[in-house]
């Protein structure tokens, strides 16, 4: 760990009414007062001062900050030159310009949190939805982390005990409880079980409910994905996509953040380009669990169920949301035949968008009161369990044949490691990197 | 004046690690409380405490702020979601959302500013440079606003006099000294004309020295252009136009700001529609402080000549900065002739475009040691200056001539008015919300 002291603005970048500087390390209360007028900083006090000759604002030091070191914050105007000039000035005194999320990844290496909850201020810092902000919330005050550090805990013990076998191995004793152990390695899978379940969930509600638009050409699926998008009632806001780098096109439904996975054209033909088309609607509805299928209402209904008895045959529709939408109705002279999940709709003149859209908000917030509560929103996580899974399933396999205790130890030490990367009892410089680098410059 | 509690986010709008949602009116202790984990808010001292569900983080009680009312600042996680959701919190218990400046309007009406400062806060925030900076800080700190006001305040005296004699008119009674009267007239007509004179000087380096490009067609005009905005050398910052709303070409050469006027094709001809475009460029000149006339280095030396005596005679030069750029010297087998204030340079290789950018900054750098410190930046105060010149012009007409004291007082009184407005002794409500709708809504 790094013993020097770092400085970044922590507000967002641009200009506004004020802006934060962040000093952190052992050096921050020495640093800071060589540029401040204020003769001390008493712990705590917001101090009004001068910094140089370049701004006045409001000082404020913690000794032991939310990096868990001493830390002075400095309130000042927010423009651009005032920003830059105090950060420089910092930083031509001796600090250092901070890394992306390295303020964080110190309160971390601080002990001030763990590893799964620096995570979720990053998350928590991208929450745009009312959802996105309470499962980063939730994982930030705890969560599932603190219950598998203390799941960790005692199979922790339970090892040390089973390994101190192996030191007398010549006398045949039995520390580690088998039953015990057994137990509390069927608890543990099981927890990650479930977890590893919701994920999909998580990650849902997380990145955006995958939404797939299918339907033949011309039924208007690019037209009511555009009322869809540009619609009051479905505010548009920017998602990060699956790589952090995209932004699909995402809207949010009385807060439920929907992610459109494609808009793709289903035309049945010999033709292999045609096919590509239905593999590309096939890939759409396998990665959504939510399918608009849109129908032109003023064609024959039978191609609804041409179609969907095709898609049935390719891939199993029945868990996922299917809801039919009869577009185009501005068109008709009378309302449609209506039924169970489909929707008369005109993207055209805005007709029924609004109860498409509560129909599909209303379905995601059916399935979510029926899944649990705390969920597996990262995918670091995921990886992690899925090896835990493993590791607990050859320990599993290992006690009912009575495999020897010193392979038993080896798969739950593996067990063990995994699992504590989750929390950060276990890390390596590369996953601290990846981590934090998601992270903004000041937090 | 409204009585009630405003409250917006005071940080850069965006995403970040932390955001300040400010809470400023007699309420604001109250209404933070009822959202806040915190039992109490001891004056200016950082406690760390929940808002609602929603968030952890810092709040601070001032129980005069920045806007000389009870504040409270509450420090958040900057993630769109939690600003949202603080500030809706927020109104709903009552706040309003505050207006563009409303904080510092009430800052201004609370006594904590006067107008003048309240203008530099805008100008400040607005500061790219550091001499737009230092601008701005001068202004903030008092500037010529606090003399201008101690001087009317003398004015008002000696007015106040005067028009107590009118009550007095039947009997021949002299309050007002004549001669103090006129000292005081001529001191504060000068300080007004030397303000008046700095404004163009004042307003090229807060907006951007206005730099014209002229010369012949091909040149090379905006390849020089390109060429000095790309450059590493000369920073490129986006500076406000004349118009706010617009974005002007512009850069940053050591600090100093330079906009670009036009970058307009000379060529001599009978073509009326030729001679637009000397008109284009006469209209450059005449806005422009310096000018850097293009000649392609591989043509003959006589145009140079020629162009710039025909705009001589169509223009006076003598006050400007004229500095001749021969481009395209890549071309040439040797270095061109080196006169005074004529540059050798490629625009396409970059050779001398370092030598041409500081011979443009320190040309400003010379001049600017030779202007007033003090300068004047404020378009309104321009203009309040003006009427203040015409009728301070009328009151020393007035004294020397003998006219009545009653009509010499009805001058005094038109100076006291557009002095008053530059402080804000004397406002209106257009004025008033002309000047904070120029701002960003949290400060």
């Amino acid at each position: 760990m790094k013993h020097d002291t770092i400085v970044a603005v922590a507000t967002p970048a641009g200009v506004g009414g004020i802006a934060v500087v962040r000093l952190s390390g052992p050096d921050a209360l020495p640093l800071a007062q060589a540029h401040l007028s204020a003769p001390s900083l008493p712990e705590r006090q917001a101090v009004y001062c001068r910094f140089d000759d370049l701004d006045d604002g409001i000082a404020i030091y913690y000794p032991s900050g939310y990096t868990g070191e001493p830390t002075v914050e400095f309130s000042c105007h927010g423009s651009l030159y005032v920003q830059q000039a105090l950060v420089q000035a910092l930083t031509d005194s001796g600090a250092r310009l901070a890394e992306p999320g390295e303020f964080t990844m110190r309160a971390f290496l601080n002990g001030r949190l763990n590893l799964s909850q620096a995570e979720a201020v990053a998350d928590l810092i991208d929450a745009v939805t009312p959802i996105q902000h309470r499962l980063a919330v939730s994982q930030l005050r705890g969560g599932y982390a603190d219950e598998l550090r203390a799941l960790r805990q005692q199979l922790l013990d339970l090892t040390s005990l089973l390994e101190l076998e192996l030191d007398f191995s010549q006398e045949d004793v039995e520390f580690a409880d088998r039953s015990q152990l057994t137990q509390l390695v069927d608890t543990i899978g099981r927890r990650v079980d479930t977890l590893r379940n919701s994920f999909s969930w998580g990650n849902a509600l997380k990145r955006g409910v995958p939404l797939a638009i299918i339907g033949r050409p011309n039924a208007g699926k690019s037209s009511l994905l555009n009322a869809l998008l540009h619609d009051d009632r479905a505010i548009v806001s920017p998602v990060p996509g699956t790589t952090r780098d995209t932004i699909e096109e995402a809207f949010v439904i009385d807060g439920i953040p929907f992610r459109i996975i494609d808009t793709a054209g289903l035309r049945q033909s010999d033709d292999p380009v045609e096919t590509m088309g239905i593999q590309r609607t096939l890939d759409a509805v396998k990665r959504a669990d939510y399918i608009l299928y849109v129908h032109d209402a003023t064609q024959s209904a039978h191609a609804i169920t041409d179609d969907l008895e095709q898609l049935k045959r390719l891939t199993p529709l029945d868990k996922k949301h299917l809801l039919v939408v009869f577009n185009k109705v501005d068109l008709l002279p009378d309302a449609p035949p209506s039924a169970l999940r489909s929707y008369p709709v005109s993207a055209k003149n805005g007709t029924g968008l609004d109860q498409l859209a509560q129909a599909l908000a209303q379905a995601v917030k059916a399935d979510r009161a029926a899944a649990p509560e705390v969920l597996l929103t990262n995918a670091r996580h995921l990886d992690a369990l899925a090896h835990v899974g493993q590791a607990l399933a050859q320990v599993s396999l290992g006690l009912s044949d009575g495999i020897p205790s010193d392979l038993v130890a080896v798969d739950l030490r593996d067990a063990l490691h995994h699992l504590g990367t989750i929390t950060g009892e276990v890390t390596d410089d590369e996953v601290l990197g990846n981590i934090f680098s998601r992270f903004c410059v000041g937090k």
